[in-house]
This record gives structure tokens, C-alpha cells and sequence, in this order.
């Protein structure tokens, strides 16, 4: 079985394509090369390919589609500040990009199986005190009406037949190792990664700020597990909110001091942004995600478990 | 002023076309000019212009938004059975033929009032008995995915401040006059039209199905309230759900012979039709609206209105 990954030069593709080399294997299947796509260059060794490139530009997802992979998990995209800074860019990489993977398939006539990365950010508030599964997704964002707007088209390939997607609503992953990006959501990971390397970091939001996360170990596990379940059972609603962990600003610093103690907790400092407060401003704080539960969806159950995967993974690997 | 109408030669572009034509003003501003856009030829005299293409070809849009009209009513689409039947279709016209207009607009830098013809399909069940404004679309036809892409783009470049967007998620519109059109659901009006011009009806689905539904003088209503109201009051949720009458296939025909007698209701046929069933058990049913209802969004008050709507407006004048 060939495996698909687009995006994966990004943080979770990078951890995606590790846990698929060490288990060699989906849902029961031997992989027998994995594809690397990215616009920025990758290595992997041989039988498997990286593959480097747009996925807008006129041809590049019919050649990649050429291998016919059995499972894609499509990463690829332009994070949310990026996107809201250059309106061109983010709907050429995350809706034109998307789309033309798309119709690539649908142009090679097998279904394959989709795993497509999108976001809690297609939600606009004003929003109830825990979001359910089915409140309408009004983003105040270009990222997440372009993710939006890749939901709305996975939907439509599955229901008609091109493929068998599902669609990925992930919470915020934390703690991203690696340098800061251009997410506004990047501070939630700062705030633990550059203590715990003894760096200072600035905390721009509200201390009572709640927001939801999982860690990047739960995001490749929400990938995994949607390449392996039986999709069948998820029905014609294709799109879930997967869940994670709802804590403050405080609650984070709070396991962080538990972990490494107060004058490593003690590294943050108060720099409020108002350009980002004003995005994170309107994301949405708390999910039910009780459709990704009942599907076998698993997060965290703590913060203080999301700072030791990360401490495991990637601080004592780094 | 300048008023563009896109889709003109549609049942509700000429009835738009003539209110605006009879009123000579919107929101208190004269019109100087109103600019009938279709891909089939339209009629009109001068000082007005019928421009004949398609907005998705290149450089359509750009030509048609040089006249810099102020309002705009993108009517313009493929219906529901032929954006089923032709996937490719569907997506030029409704997908990139809209996204060809926004673009063509904020090139041009200024923000013309957009009034967009969305929707009730937009929503796929389950449902709830009644649908709230903030439930979620999941489409089950492209055609509803092609109008909530529309949707997602109209909020952000509204968001943007690239136009002043409003989306209509119209009820099925009833009676249409003329003939039948390849809409799934055009059998409902067949079965009031065409018996009252003594011709035979047949009715595919079941008499117990409810189902939402508003005139085109409601409809005109809708866009001309929409093009004139005070977009502020709306907020950032752009897209709106609309009202409409909800009466059983039963109770449309009881309100047929109350109008006409039981001769001209007996000119009804029940005759399935598995595919139509099929689409038209994918819809909603019974809607809220109750933020358009708050905004001063007006529909008929029961079947008979829409009955007496069509005689006094077509049959009359037929």
C-alpha cells in the first residue's frame, strides 16, 4: 500500500511519517512506499519519495495522484496568520491546492481513503459555552473559511463516490516543538517549549483565557486512527471536532510549575499583542466533540499530560 | 446608481428586473442604470444593458464590475438537478463563476452592496423538526455545497470589507410560473401551475411531505429589502436563513381547491418519481428564520397568499 502525505515537511507530518516508518503498516496492510510531498524539500530513504512542489500549479496533483496512493492524509496548508496577512496566497494553497488534489482524484477514477487536516477555527463566535457537533461553522478568519470551504468539498467527493474522506477539526496543537510560526495560535506551545529550554516567552493573551488543545502525539493519533477505522460508522457528516483538553492560560502555566518548577514557570512574561488577542479573540474555547468520542477519537485527559508528551518526544529527543 | 443583476433572465431576475424597473430607486437613490447579466440573451431598453456570458470566463467578471454598480443581486446559477447531474458544471458556475465575481470586485477596491441567492439546501439531515439559525449545513447535493462555498466566500470578503455581502437562504420559491425547470424541486409548483391553466400535474412524492415555501413576489421582497436594510443590523453572520410558509403536499392542494375548485385539484397525478423522492427527502423541512424574521424578512402567511400570489401576478397576466 502506497501512503500520501502532503504537508509533510510541517511539524505533524514530520511526526506522521516517523510513526508510519516505525509501524510499516495501516490497518493491517504493509506500506510499501510512503510520498512526501512539500513545497519545501524532505528526505527519506528509498523505496519511499519526497516530492517537492505546489500543489496549485497546473499538473503537480495529477503526477502525485499518478502513484495512486491507497491513503492521503492531506497537511498542506497556510497556517492562520499567514493566511489573514495574504488573502492571494491562502486561497491559492488551501483552497486551490485542495481542490485541485481533489479533482486529481476524481479525475483517476479510484476512491482513495482522505484524511484531511482542518481546524476548530471554522467556527465564529458568538459561540454557546461548549460548542456541539452540530453548530454551524461561521469562521471569522480567511484560514478557517478556506478550511471551511475544503470540508464542504470533501463532503462532496465522498457522497459522491471519488473518495472516502473524512475531515479532521484539530484543536490547537501544544507544545509544538521548534521555533515559533505564523499561527496566532503559536504562543500556547511558546509559553511551555521555550521555558523548558530556559528561554524566556511572551504570554500576549489573558491569563483566564480557556482555550482547547492536544498534543502532537494525539494528533498523529487522530490521523492514524482515521486512516485505520471503519468509516462506514462516521455516516455522511464527514467533517468531526475531535477533542482535546479545555484549560486557562493559568491552568497551562499551573502544569508547567508542576513539571519543572516555578523559576522555569517563571520564564513567562506578560506582553499583551492586540493584534493577536483580537484573532484568538474569536476562536471557539470549548468543544463537546461527542460525535470524535464515541468514534474512538483520543486525546489528552490533562494539560499535565500534554507538557510530558512533549518533555518524552521532543525536549529530551531535541 | 448603478444596480447589476446576474442571472437575469431567471424567473426571479425578471421579476426583479421589473420591480426595480416600476420602483426607478432603491434605498431612497435613483437608479441610473440597471445591467441584466445572463448566459442566455435578455431584453431591455435603454438607458439599461443586457450583457450575454459567463461569469466564470476570463475576464467577465472584470468587464461586468467596471460599470462599478453599487448594488448587486448575484442571482445567477445551475439548479439543483443539473449541478447533480453535471458535477463539472455545477462547480464552474456556482463555485468558480461566483468566486470570479468577488475577485473582480476587490480588484476593483470599492465595496458594492452584494445580495446573494443562497440556499435551504444548503442544509442535510438529520434534522431537528425545526432548524435554527445556527445549525450546521451539510449539504447532501452539490448544488448545496456550491451555494455554501458561496456562502463561506461572501462572509470573508464581507469580513474583509471588499464588498458589504448579504447571502438569502431561499425557501423553495412558489408558484414559479412558466415551465418546469430541472430543480428537484420544481414539482411543487407544477402542481398549483398547472392545473390552474387546465393542464395535468404529476406529483412525485408523498401528499404527508412538508415542506417550506415563499412566492417570487416574496422573493423579490426578500432582495429588495435586503439590497435597501441597514447592513450594520446583521453582524458578522452574513448568510441568512429566510421564512416561508410550511404546509404538506396535502395542504398545498387543499389550498389549490379552495381557490380553483376540485376539478381543476383533481388534475393532480401520483406519479413517484424514485430519484426526486430520493433528493427532496435529503432537504429541510420546517426553519426558524427567526433572525431574518427579526431583521423585517416577510413571507406569505399561508398557502392561499402564495396560490392568490401567482394567479394575480401570472396566471392573469399570462
Amino acid at each position: 500500500m502506497r501512503v500520501l502525505i502532503t504537508g509533510a515537511a510541517g511539524m505533524i507530518g514530520r511526526k506522521l511519517t516517523a510513526a508510519l516508518l516505525a509501524r510499516g503498516a495501516l490497518g493491517g496492510k504493509p506500506i510499501s512506499q510512503i510520498i512526501l510531498h512539500d513545497v519545501v524539500a524532505t528526505e527519506v530513504a528509498a523505496p519511499h519519495l519526497a516530492v517537492v512542489g505546489d500543489l496549485a500549479a497546473p499538473g503537480a496533483a495529477v503526477a502525485l495522484i499518478a502513484h495512486r496512493p491507497e491513503v492521503i492524509f492531506h497537511l498542506a496548508g497556510v497556517v492562520s496568520g499567514e493566511a489573514e496577512a495574504n488573502f492571494d496566497l491562502g486561497y491559492r494553497v488551501n483552497v486551490d491546492g485542495t481542490r485541485a488534489l481533489f479533482e486529481a482524484i476524481r479525475a483517476a477514477g479510484y476512491a482513495p481513503r482522505m484524511i484531511y487536516a482542518s481546524t476548530t477555527a471554522v467556527f465564529g463566535g458568538p459561540f454557546p459555552e461548549e460548542i456541539p457537533d452540530d453548530f454551524a461553522p461561521t469562521p471569522h478568519s480567511s484560514y478557517g473559511v478556506q478550511k471551511l470551504i475544503g470540508e464542504a468539498l470533501l463532503a462532496d467527493y465522498t457522497r459522491r463516490g471519488f473518495m472516502d474522506g473524512i475531515g479532521l477539526r484539530l484543536p490547537t496543537i501544544c507544545v509544538r516543538p521548534g521555533k515559533a510560526n505564523r499561527a496566532a495560535s503559536s504562543f500556547f506551545s511558546g509559553i511551555i517549549r521555550e521555558p523548558l529550554n530556559g528561554l524566556p516567552a511572551d504570554l500576549p493573551v489573558a491569563r483566564d483565557w480557556l482555550h482547547t488543545m492536544a498534543s502532537p502525539r494525539a494528533a498523529v493519533g487522530f490521523f492514524l486512527h482515521a486512516a485505520e477505522m471503519d468509516l462506514g460508522a462516521v455516516g455522511p457528516r464527514r467533517n468531526l471536532t475531535l477533542p482535546g483538553v479545555a484549560v486557562t492560560v493559568a491552568e497551562q502555566i499551573a502544569a508547567l510549575t508542576r513539571a519543572a518548577g516555578a523559576e522555569v514557570a517563571g520564564l513567562i512574561r506578560d506582553v499583551p499583542d492586540p493584534a493577536v488577542w483580537a484573532i484568538v479573540q474569536t476562536w471557539p474555547r470549548r468543544f463537546a466533540a461527542s460525535r470524535a468520542r464515541a468514534l474512538g477519537f483520543r486525546a489528552e485527559d490533562s494539560f499535565d499530560q500534554i507538557v510530558q508528551a512533549y518533555i518524552e518526544d521532543d525536549l529530551r529527543k531535541g
